[in-house]
């Protein structure tokens, strides 16, 4: 058993699980129907954790949209499940971000900051019939492929607004302390498009959106600011937010009036759960963190560990959680509880790193290094731990891995090397550090993303 | 079910379990002989982990030491376990940790800080035989009840070195930023009675040492400083850690030849693994957070909730610890796993709190703290969730509380009663805030300590 290879392939079966053209290619099937009285096919889409099922008759046409990074491959994998049974679409992506289509246009937009082509994009999907030539009816049915990125590359801000309304709002949020749930309560209410507008545009179709989720938690309305589903948040408390940070001053005169406005009633909201767009709008979850841990946990099995999957939302500081894996594997090391050797230990989230120094790393990197630095400072009970942190987009900070491993011979090896990694650590400095010792885990970018995985083995 | 109140009956099944008196009479017994062929009784000593078992016909005597501060409260379990069969004993306590007792004699002694009294106890307990009025042999068995503080409670400065030599030396490695093991390193090797010295001391008789552990990870030369075991260090990483801290030219001229004379190998050093004294000496953890742990489990199950006991090691930053929590949590009431509902998962640890505030608080009130400050932020998913952590001791940080509750209602109430769960963490003023909002945990001294426990009910 080789710890390191046994890690690597269990997060690499987590990515699998997630790359976007086999993921929704699987989310989406035509099979006989239910009953299987001749009565015709079904389209059946969703995931092992929940499916959706429609009588393939009460639709005339197929349409897809969608925005987000990962949304030109999720439309490959939409073309290839649906054949010649898709009518056409029109998908918003990053810059670059292309793959070659046969029915569905894409359309190129700015990110991180929105463009000019982000309002085109977004003009284009809120009007999404006449932009393929047609007039939607009850009798369609339109996909949304929904991933990250999205809040950037659709990008319409409200009437009266211009983009840089909209820009300098979200700056001076961001820079006043307020959380992302806070920020997007106040971009949802500067949008034509964000907080469940689209799906209001594109009545009378049914509308399933199948999302990728890059979020901690999944919340639908977080990921590319919820185009699809219910604004829980009002006018009321997006002015509330502004007040409370002080910014409203500061606000351009446009958008301090839009937020008045709504709030004393006089402009609509967002749409709210129960308006009657979401009757016939259904979101899945067909990619997120826990379903690629799941896939991890199946090859860690296949591989002869016990395994459990721990959580699905590792956050807080990543050097503070790298100490939970390591107390949690010592116990198995040492008494087999929860697990018994071989064990295999499942996490994901995301991390956040608090800046000390001036070294070069990510939030799965600090992590590695700092279960190793830990380790090496008291290696009682941690022979035989193997430790992996990587993100899923294969990305780690402003790095080419990503993430790396630790285990006790990487510590011995580097101290014979001469590397310090509590020194690294205390520098943030972990790329150097796991370059010139071994133990980075590179994959390339993976055109997926939700968020990150550890994998900790104790054998 | 009320959730608060199966919380505070699972950490209290976890106090019980490792309440000194009832702990040692459970862990020592007499039974008949294993093969139950009338050859005699056995002695039978420890847990449900792990047992020793002897002829009692092998002993002609049964004495007891010890040191520490739960270790009158464990010498009166051990009388009641032994009756008769003991045949007396000299336990070292902390001022005014006594008990009444019939075989056993107390001497009390200066702690945190030892004193004159230390010396002496260390004396009598290192020339046991000659203190009790006899001499040991052979045919004795000497129990030794260690528990936390018996560092100080025994304090036996090497030949030529003075008490206040050993405090210099523990107070410049203390500020000097050494672990502290590498401070237990150098104190073993200025002492006549830490690492290993004790077990040595009692020759020949054999020596069973009970221990009731307050350190993370159960490191049994950690404990007391291990005057029973051996110990792994020498002198000569004594001399390179105060040389690596620089504090060599700043330590009394006594102890910086000490370090020096021994290093060089002209010292008897510590007993190590392998010397003849440990043949005859067991040592046997009757008292740890995992044992308590498996309590609580006990009695969640009873209580109908689907459990696990995640770790015993929880350590760093005590608000960081409680974003894990949360989010297990979380993912427990959205999916299930690790666990199904209603739900209980089970922790334990010794974690730090990094003051940035004025407030008043423990590690443990902090902890609920951060969990209800990041649970009324994102009250999502959070709904059922209940969080406690609380002190083994009953005392966490100096606060008469052992630590305190978090779920949404609390966090409700206390905003309505205008109290900002936030602002307290950011003051560490988690007790104040507790007072105020509902949800100290309050048992009193339990006199025990196994460090702190959590609890997560998801129902």
């Amino acid at each position: 058993m080789n710890a390191r290879e046994d890690a690597e392939a269990i997060f690499r079966a987590a990515v699998e699980r997630v790359d976007p053209e086999p993921m929704v290619n699987r989310a989406v099937r035509i099979e006989e129907g239910a009953a299987g009285t001749g009565s015709g096919p079904d389209l059946v889409v969703g995931t092992e954790l929940e499916t959706l099922r429609y009588p393939l008759a009460r639709f005339d046409r197929i349409f897809a949209t969608g925005m987000g990074k990962a949304s030109a491959r999720m439309a490959a994998g939409l073309e290839r499940a649906l054949g010649d049974r898709l009518a056409g679409g029109l998908v918003a992506v990053k810059e670059g971000h292309v793959e070659a289509l046969e029915k569905i246009r894409l359309l190129e937009a700015g990110h991180p900051v929105p463009d000019e082509r982000s309002v085109a994009a977004a003009s284009a999907l809120l009007d999404l019939g006449p932009s393929l030539g047609t007039v939607l009816t009850e009798r369609d049915l339109v996909f949304v492929l929904v991933s990250g990125g999205g809040s950037a590359i659709l990008c319409s801000p409200a009437p009266g607004l211009s983009l840089e309304d909209k820009a300098a709002a979200t700056k001076l949020l961001l820079a006043s302390g307020a959380t992302i749930h806070e920020v997007n309560c106040v971009r949802k209410h500067l949008s034509a498009v964000k907080g469940g507008r689209l799906a209001a545009a594109l009545a009378p179709a049914t509308v399933v959106a199948l999302v990728l989720s890059d979020v901690v938690g999944d919340d639908l309305d977080a990921i590319a600011s919820g185009p699809t589903v219910p604004d829980p948040t009002s006018f009321a408390d997006a002015l509330g937010i502004v007040r409370r940070y002080g910014i409203e001053e500061r606000l351009s005169a446009a958008v301090a009036e839009r937020l008045k406005e709504g709030a004393a009633g006089r402009l609509a909201d967002t749409p709210k759960p129960g308006d009657p767009c979401f009757a016939r709008t259904r979101t899945i979850l067909v990619g997120t963190n826990r379903l690629a841990l799941g896939a991890a946990e199946a090859e860690a099995r296949r591989r002869g560990y016990d395994c459990l999957v721990l959580s699905s939302r590792v956050t807080g500081e990543a050097r503070e959680a790298a100490l939970l894996f390591l107390g949690i594997g010592k116990d198995i090391a040492v008494s087999g509880f929860p697990l018994t050797r071989p064990a295999c230990l499942i996490a994901g989230g995301e991390t956040t790193v608090t800046l000390r120094g001036k070294g070069r790393g990510g939030r799965n990197q600090e992590m590695a290094l700092a279960f190793l630095a830990a380790l090496g400072r008291a290696p009682k009970d941690g022979e035989g731990l193997t430790f992996l942190s990587a993100g899923t987009d294969g990305n780690d900070g402003p790095t080419d891995a990503a993430g790396a491993f630790a285990d006790l011979k990487l510590h011995r090896d580097a101290e014979a090397a001469g590397l310090d990694a509590s020194a690294a650590l205390a520098e943030n400095d972990s790329y150097a550090f796991f370059s010139a010792a071994g133990g980075l885990v590179k994959t390339g970018p993976t055109n997926t993303n939700v968020c990150d995985v550890q994998v900790l083995l104790a054998t």
